[in-house]
C-alpha cells in the first residue's frame, strides 16, 4: 500500500476518473465550473469502516473538523464517528449543527480568547484546558453563565514521537500542561467547581510508523496511569491523540493500521481495564479519516513548450492547495499523486510540468510528472486533497475566486 | 538602513507604536477586535515620493497590485503612480473601480481563460499575452466584442537574474515567450488586427542586489532593442519588470535606490532615447511600494512557561500572516521585525517565542525574540506585513475569524 493505492480507491468509468458514481467530466459538468474539490461520500463510510474493524470495538473515534470542515463532510461523519473535535468557535459552530451531541465536542487549542471559551462553555462542549489562565477564565465563565465547566487537561508529555511529520508534544511546547506540574495543577483544580474529566496528550501529526505510534500510545497510557494519583475523581475521559499518517508520495508506505488496533486491545486488555473502567478512550483523527477521500480538480487552460520542457497550464493553483505545491511547512517539494482525469486509461507517453495560474514560480504542482498526450481542456487531478486543502490555503491571494467544495 | 529601520519609520507616541497619528492601543479600539492589519497612508506617499525623487521622471510608475490587492490602499495608490498590473480579473475589478485610466493597466499571469481575457478586452487594458494560444483567444474575442485588443509580449528572457528572492525568468519557463520565438511570435501577430505595444520582461523578485538589479534592467533594453526590429510598429510600452526588494531579516541592507536611479537615467540618455523614443517606459513595483507601509497587530492572549521557555501566545497566526512564520516558500524560517507595541521604550529584558493561536506547531511568529515584560492584552506587532500578508495566507486555515484591514 503507497500513495499510488489512493487512486486505485477511486471508481475508473469509460477511462475517466468518477466521484460517487459520476464520471469526472460529468462533475465538472454538474458543478459548472472548476477548479474544485470533490469529497467521495462512500471512500469516507469505508474509511470509517476500515477504522472500525481494525481498532477495538470500545474506542470511541473522534473526528479532528480542522482537517476538514467542510459542513457536508462534518454532518455526514456526525453518523459515522462518536465525536468531533474542534479547534476554534467557527468548528465549534459547524459541530453544534449537527446532530453530535454537545458533551461528545471537545474543544483543544493554544490561547483560546475569554469570548471562544465562553462560547465553549455555554455549548457544554469538554474544554481541553491548556494553561492555568484557561482554568481560571473557564470557572469564571461559569460562575457567570451558572454552567459547571466541562474540563480536560491537555498534558504535555515528558516524551517525544519520533518520525511525525510535525512534534506537538515533549520538550518545551506551547501546547498542553507540562506533565510534571500536571499534579499541582489538578490540585488547584480540585478547589473549585469544575468538572475534571480527564486527560488528552497528543504528541505529533502524520506518522506513518505503526511502531511509534504504539510506541506513543503505551507512554501515553503509562503517563495517565501516574497523572491519575492526583485526579479528584475517577478518569473519565482519556484522549490518546491521534497522529495515524498517509501517503503522500510514492515512496511511503501506508500506516500498518491491524498493528495499532492490536497494540490498542492489548492496553485495552490490561491496563486500561486496570486503571481506567470508567473512561471513554478516544482515538481522535482528522487526515486519517478524510485525506484520501478526496481530489482537487482542475481545467487544462494552455499547454506550452518552453525551451525543451513542456508545461501543462491548469486554472487552479497553490491559492486552493498550497501543501501539493510544497510550500507548506516541507522542506522538500515532491510531487503529490496527480492524474489527468479524463484520460485514465492512456498510456503516459511525456513528461511534463503541471503550473498553476498564479504569477508566482511557487506555483508548481507537479514536477517532471508522466502524463499522456495532454490537451486543453482536460481535467488535472490532485490526489490526497481531503485534509488541510482548501482550509489550508491562501484562497485570496492574487483575487482569483475560490474553489467550489463538494460531497460526492 | 535595514529591517530595524522599518520600525523607526512609524512613530512613537507615549512608548506606543502609532499609525497614522493614532497610538497603538487607540486605533484597536477604533477598529474594535484584533487581529487586524494596519497601513500607514503617510508612508504610502512617502515610497511612491521616494521612488519619483530617485527615479527618472520620464519613468512610469506602475503599482502591482498582488502585492496588496485592499480596495482603500488601491484607491489611495492610483493618484500616486501612473500605472496599474492586475493578476486576475478579481484584481482587475479592484483596479476599475479606481479613476485609473483603463489604458493605463496590464494584465499579465499565465494560464488566462478565455473567461479572464474577455473580461480584459472589454475593459480595454494592455494584455501581456504569454503564449500563442492566449494571442489566438484574444484575436477571437476582440472580433467577437468589437474591440481592437491592447496587447504586449511578455518575454522570457536569454538570461536569468542572480539574487532574486524568486527567478521567473529564464531558462525554461511557463512565464511569458522565449526571447528567441518572439521574432516569429511578431511576425504572426502582424498579419492580424491586434494592437501590439511592446514588450514586458520580468525576472524575478525581491531583489535586494542593486547591481544585479542594474545589469538586468540594461540587459532588458539590450534584448527589447533587438526584438524590437521584428515589431511591425514602433515600440509603445516597454516594461522593465521591477523585482525592487525590501529587507525583512536583520542582516538585509535596504536597496540602493539611487544607484537603480542613476543606472536607469543613463538608459534614458542612451539606448532608449536611440530605440524607444515613444515608448513608455514602465518600472512595474508591488511590495517595494506597500511591503514596509504595513504592520500585522495580535493581542496577547496567555504567557506561559513551559520546561524553561517562556511562551507569549497572541490572537493571531500564520492563517493571516503566512510568511512571518516561515512557511511560504522560505527553505529557512527567521523572525520578522516584531515588537511589543504598547511597549516601545521599555528595556529587553526577556526572550520568548511568539505563537499564534492554532493547533500547529509551524504557527511559529517570533522564535527566541528580545521583548520587555510582556503581559495579557499586550498588543504584539509583527512589521514587513504590508505586502503578501493578508491575501497570501490561509485565512480558513482552523475557521478563526479574518483578520481585517484598515488604510490609516
Amino acid at each position: 500500500m503507497s500513495a499510488r493505492d489512493t487512486i486505485a480507491a477511486f471508481e475508473i468509468i469509460d477511462g475517466k476518473l468518477a466521484v460517487g458514481g459520476l464520471p469526472l467530466d460529468r462533475l465538472a459538468a454538474r458543478i459548472g465550473s472548476t477548479p474544485f474539490f470533490a469529497y467521495d461520500r462512500r471512500l469516507l463510510t469505508q474509511r470509517v469502516a476500515l477504522l472500525r474493524e481494525k481498532l477495538p470495538s470500545k474506542i470511541n473515534l473522534s473526528y479532528a473538523i480542522k482537517a476538514n470542515p467542510m459542513p457536508a463532510v462534518v454532518q455526514h461523519l456526525s453518523s459515522l464517528v462518536d465525536s468531533f473535535d474542534v479547534a476554534s468557535t467557527g468548528e465549534l459552530r459547524i459541530a453544534l449543527d449537527t446532530p453530535m451531541r454537545s458533551d461528545q465536542i471537545s474543544f483543544a487549542g493554544p490561547a483560546k480568547t475569554i469570548a471562544e471559551l465562553t462560547q465553549a462553555v455555554a455549548a457544554g462542549v469538554t474544554i481541553e484546558l491548556e494553561s492555568i489562565t484557561e482554568a481560571r477564565r473557564v470557572l469564571a465563565i461559569g460562575e457567570k453563565l451558572g454552567v459547571r465547566p466541562r474540563v480536560a487537561i491537555r498534558v504535555n508529555p515528558d516524551f517525544a514521537i519520533k518520525g511525525s511529520g510535525m512534534r506537538m508534544g515533549g520538550g518545551p511546547q506551547q501546547f498542553g500542561v507540562d506533565s510534571e506540574v500536571v499534579p499541582q495543577f489538578l490540585h488547584e483544580l480540585s478547589k473549585v467547581d469544575l468538572n475534571v474529566l480527564g486527560f488528552h496528550v497528543f504528541g505529533g501529526s502524520q506518522n506513518l510508523r505503526a511502531d511509534i505510534i504504539c510506541e506513543a500510545q503505551r507512554k501515553t497510557v503509562e503517563l495517565a496511569t501516574k497523572l491519575a494519583a492526583a485526579m479528584p475523581s475517577p478518569v473519565r475521559y482519556l484522549n490518546l491523540g491521534g497522529g495515524f499518517g498517509i501517503p503522500y508520495f510514492d515512496k511511503d508506505e501506508s500506516l500498518n493500521l491491524a498493528m495499532v488496533g492490536t497494540n490498542l486491545q492489548e492496553l485495552f486488555d490490561g491496563p486500561i481495564r486496570n486503571h481506567f473502567p470508567e473512561a471513554r478512550l478516544v482515538i481522535e483523527l482528522g487526515r486519517y479519516i478524510v485525506g484520501e477521500c478526496g481530489i482537487y480538480v482542475t481545467r487544462v487552460v494552455d499547454c506550452k513548450q518552453s525551451r525543451g520542457k513542456q508545461f501543462v497550464m491548469v486554472d487552479g493553483g497553490l491559492h486552493h492547495q498550497l501543501a501539493a505545491s510544497g510550500n507548506f511547512g516541507q522542506v522538500i517539494r515532491r510531487n503529490y499523486p496527480l492524474a489527468i482525469g479524463n484520460r485514465m486509461t492512456e498510456a503516459v507517453t511525456e513528461t511534463a510540468n503541471v503550473v498553476g495560474c498564479l504569477c508566482t514560480p511557487l506555483d508548481l504542482l507537479g514536477e517532471g510528472v508522466g502524463v499522456p498526450k495532454v490537451e486543453i481542456d482536460d481535467l488535472v487531478v490532485l490526489f490526497q486533497a481531503g485534509a488541510y486543502g482548501m482550509s489550508a490555503s491562501p484562497s485570496a491571494f492574487l483575487s482569483h475566486p475560490p474553489a467550489i467544495e463538494v460531497l460526492v
